[in-house]
């Protein structure tokens, strides 16, 4: 069924509205005028910084309709906006959906991408805000943008790691990136042959949660000098840190806390663990003589290396053996 | 030659800086961190309220490469996003700019196109903060986003016009949609045939300026009850408001101002002024008492109707002769 743009707004409307009356620490007291104007009108706290970010989530890029539920890609869409403000130890506040769709798409995907996106905005108190909608040239487009808050001049930047900071990881890197490797191994089957993975063994891949609270408490407990998410993966995560830092690293190969994924369930590759995406953890650097606990929010936190003087990461992979650490790259579903 | 990420966030750097240091009334200092962390800081002045607004610019539906050059397709995605901060009577702040690109789109189109959204933005002084890259599966796609500020509790509404009030439109309708039906007849005739259409003959198509200091003027003085810019056409962005504001309105056909367009010029059909959309001109009500200029900012106002109660658009054709005006849409480039 066809899907004109009229029924699609009034379908972004309800759950705009639905997102609003949600939420335990709901932000709708700062959203003035949402949805319905030509923009949105939001009136942050005195004494707050803004924070906004954006990020695509396209099909066939970042998703594929065969692979991920529609409640997924609305789920990772929001959680890829999310969790760029916990790394910036920042409070979501609103949410605003850039969304094109094929004239073919059934509304019934639509929806079902909604309610995915709705439940984690309820969950952290978002109000869907805006956005815009349009007719698709070709596959399933949506961006978007989510605004945060943190207290002035508060916010954990990446450019701020010196020499002698400690390096962490909150939980535990693959697993989502062993979804995608899993799907595609499929996907080279004959079509009989295939198995469909089961969401539930991979939630990290197509329910990943944004450490919303884990940056919040970080930042406001002083225990953190910089801060990125592992989106891209450690290897290049690390590296984004500290070419904005101007500091080099030292990582221990050992230390690396691996996924366990699938049923039973078995320890991912060091690969994974080093280069692969979109597992939306935390990667921080505590200053001297803060001690961190070992979890935080039942989340827990794994020291992996060290901030060092230049501008080399070098990979210890046993006792007196090193190699640079190469920027491996997340390239999502290209091959 | 095909762009990597890589160089392409370095370019967007690059046009980000240049954004940054220009601007008559440069919003550098609002913006705090840009480009290369997990999000822009934005720290508004107090006593501002923040306005957001998302809009794509999508390959095939809103720009065609064959009809519209890197830079007006650069141009006219900024100030689509600038027009919906016009609307509402505030000034721009920051932008952020998501893009995807196919992996063989020339790096001077890139180029090219970076150079009509940063000069847009450097005339209004908006800082390009940040945004998101990435792969596209299929054609150019770009999502704007644009902050602005008001002063708290002053922003202007679509909601608020009021039975009594008098209907006005700033500058001239129906000049963008000529562009397009022209450009329309070409691409049907054969290729030896065609003719390119002369840009600078159909500026508001491809270099719109939007409204901004004569929305501030307006919003300063108190002159509008209600306010929305023509980016659907007057038929649909009339609706929207009465739809918001719980209204209806009368409009007289002889009143609308005719876009004047090619060379020699000639004036636009009553149906492209009513309908076509993409002029980003203001459409605005007036309470009962206030004076409006004749022009603001040598831009001609131009009444056009009053707003009535009940719901009922109304058109008058001649004296006496009125019709339902019938939200008429606008297709952008489909068929």
């Amino acid at each position: 069924m066809p899907l004109p743009e009229k029924a699609l707004i009034a379908e972004i409307r309800r759950l705009a509205k639905a997102s609003a009356s949600g939420g335990i620490r709901g932000s709708k007291r700062f959203v003035f005028t949402g949805i319905g104007d030509d923009c949105a009108v939001l009136r942050l706290p005195p004494q707050q910084e803004c924070l906004i970010t954006t990020d695509f989530s396209l099909e066939g890029i970042h998703f594929r309709r065969d692979w991920h539920s529609p409640e997924s890609v609305g789920h990772r869409c929001l959680a890829r906006g999310l969790s760029d403000i916990a790394a910036m130890g920042g409070k979501p506040v609103a949410a605003f959906l850039s969304l094109a769709l094929p004239a073919d798409l059934p509304q019934l995907w639509v929806r079902r991408f909604a309610n995915g996106l709705i439940s984690l905005a309820r969950k952290y108190g978002v109000t869907l805000a805006g956005g815009d909608t349009a007719e698709s040239p070709g596959g399933i487009l949506a961006d978007i943008i989510v605004v945060g808050a943190a207290p002035k001049g508060k916010s954990v930047l990446r450019s701020t790691a010196r020499p002698g900071d400690r390096i962490f990881v909150s939980g535990e890197l693959g697993g989502s990136a062993a979804a995608v490797e899993r799907m595609q191994s499929e996907t080279k089957k004959d079509k009989a042959k295939r198995q469909k993975l089961d969401q539930r063994s991979y939630p990290r891949h197509f329910y990943p949660e944004p450490r919303i609270e884990l940056g919040c408490i970080l930042r406001e407990k002083g225990w953190v000098s910089a801060m990125i998410d592992t989106s891209d993966g450690l290897s290049i995560d690390l590296a984004h840190l500290c070419e904005e830092s101007g500091v080099g690293a030292e990582v221990d190969a050992a230390l690396i806390p691996r996924a366990r994924v699938g049923k039973p369930s078995t320890e991912v590759d060091l690969g994974l663990a080093l280069h692969g995406g979109e597992d939306y953890e935390l990667l921080f650097t505590a200053p001297p003589g803060k001690r961190i606990p070992s979890q935080i929010a039942a989340i827990p936190l794994t020291q992996i290396g060290r901030i060092t003087r230049g501008s080399k990461i070098v990979l210890h992979t046993q006792p007196n053996v090193f190699q640079e650490l190469e920027p491996g790259g997340w390239q999502h579903f290209r091959r």
